[in-house]
């Protein structure tokens, strides 16, 4: 008796393959589905197999898209400029970028960054695809838009090296202080980075 | 286009209902379900019904039982010392004192401790039915088991003064250094508990 049944102890161990969830989070989330109302846990549940069942990733920029439209939305749009493409770690970077409006090209999801440190290179994320895209399309520019963090500027480099010989221009986003922000509280990185990339008035 | 589709948003939307999970924490579970295979995301929703449709609470200690057993097989087992009362937080908790195999008595589950700055009060912790219960039962000793945190201090003393015009015996688990531990490492609470509760040798 010194062991949870079987449902709960299925239940942590389900939670705790769950990225960033650990032992004890597991334990407090399966407790937590078993004080809410069983609508509550339908409701979990029925999300989950719906997310499996209705969405999947595009097989060319691999985004987030509707089953039964693939490609997505992005690719098949002839109103997107077909001579830029985005590049960036994770579908919902995409939304971030449709977000400010300004751009209108094409899109390229890694899925993840390069990290040595967590065994994830060239061939763990959407790079081959990248290649294989930019010799069919007629792409004058690609910015790279992976995170501004070690990972993400690894990437970036990684990825400028690959289409050097390519010959196509490659861009990556500015970065810099923060709008809003205040130089008192900038960090040194960010600061040198503002110091470095600064502009011309 | 700058949405995400709906499965996803209303995944995203349930997990952030679970405790301790934020916005971006559960944008990133769901990005994982719907990476992992659709056996994956199966099993998870399938363990999330089962747990709701399996198990519940006993309605007489809290604790968690297969539905079916309903008072569980703790209050249930007349091998269990009918004298000893032991309260504990959570139902996890139970199974922490069960596995050092040294308690054979009934088990109280309050479901949470006493915090007035998350405004939990008396009435939202499994205090009244601790009492029925102690009018009933032939107690001779409850053992306050909260946890050794601020909450379940004032806990455990509130149920103290409560216990106080019973006249049962009431005990609280030992605080103090732990075992294989290094005083060189003990912070000053605990040091200072360690010294406030030593024993003769």
């Amino acid at each position: 008796m010194a062991e949870f049944a079987e449902p709960i102890a299925r239940l942590i161990d389900e939670f705790r393959r769950l990225p960033g969830i650990g032992h004890k989070s597991a334990q407090r989330l399966a407790f937590h589905v078993l004080r809410s109302s069983a609508e509550d846990a339908e409701r979990l549940a029925l999300a989950i197999t719906e997310v499996k069942s209705r969405m999947t990733f595009c097989s060319v920029c691999h985004n987030l898209t509707d089953i039964g439209q693939d490609p997505c939305a992005y690719c098949t749009n002839p109103a997107r400029d077909q001579h830029l493409l985005c590049v960036v770690e994770e579908p919902y970077n995409v939304f971030a970028i449709e977000r400010t409006g300004e751009y209108k090209g094409l899109y390229h999801v890694l899925h993840g960054a390069l990290s040595p440190l967590r065994g994830i290179g060239p061939d763990d994320i959407r790079l081959r695809s990248l290649l294989e895209r930019l010799r069919t399309l007629e792409v004058t520019e690609v910015i790279l838009a992976t995170n501004p963090t070690t990972e993400g500027e690894a990437t970036a480099n990684y990825i400028g090296c690959l289409l050097k010989p390519i010959g196509v221009r490659t861009t990556r986003l500015a970065m810099g202080l923060p709008v809003g922000s205040d130089l008192e509280y900038a960090d040194e990185v960010t600061l040198h980075k503002a110091l470095a990339y600064r502009r011309e008035m």
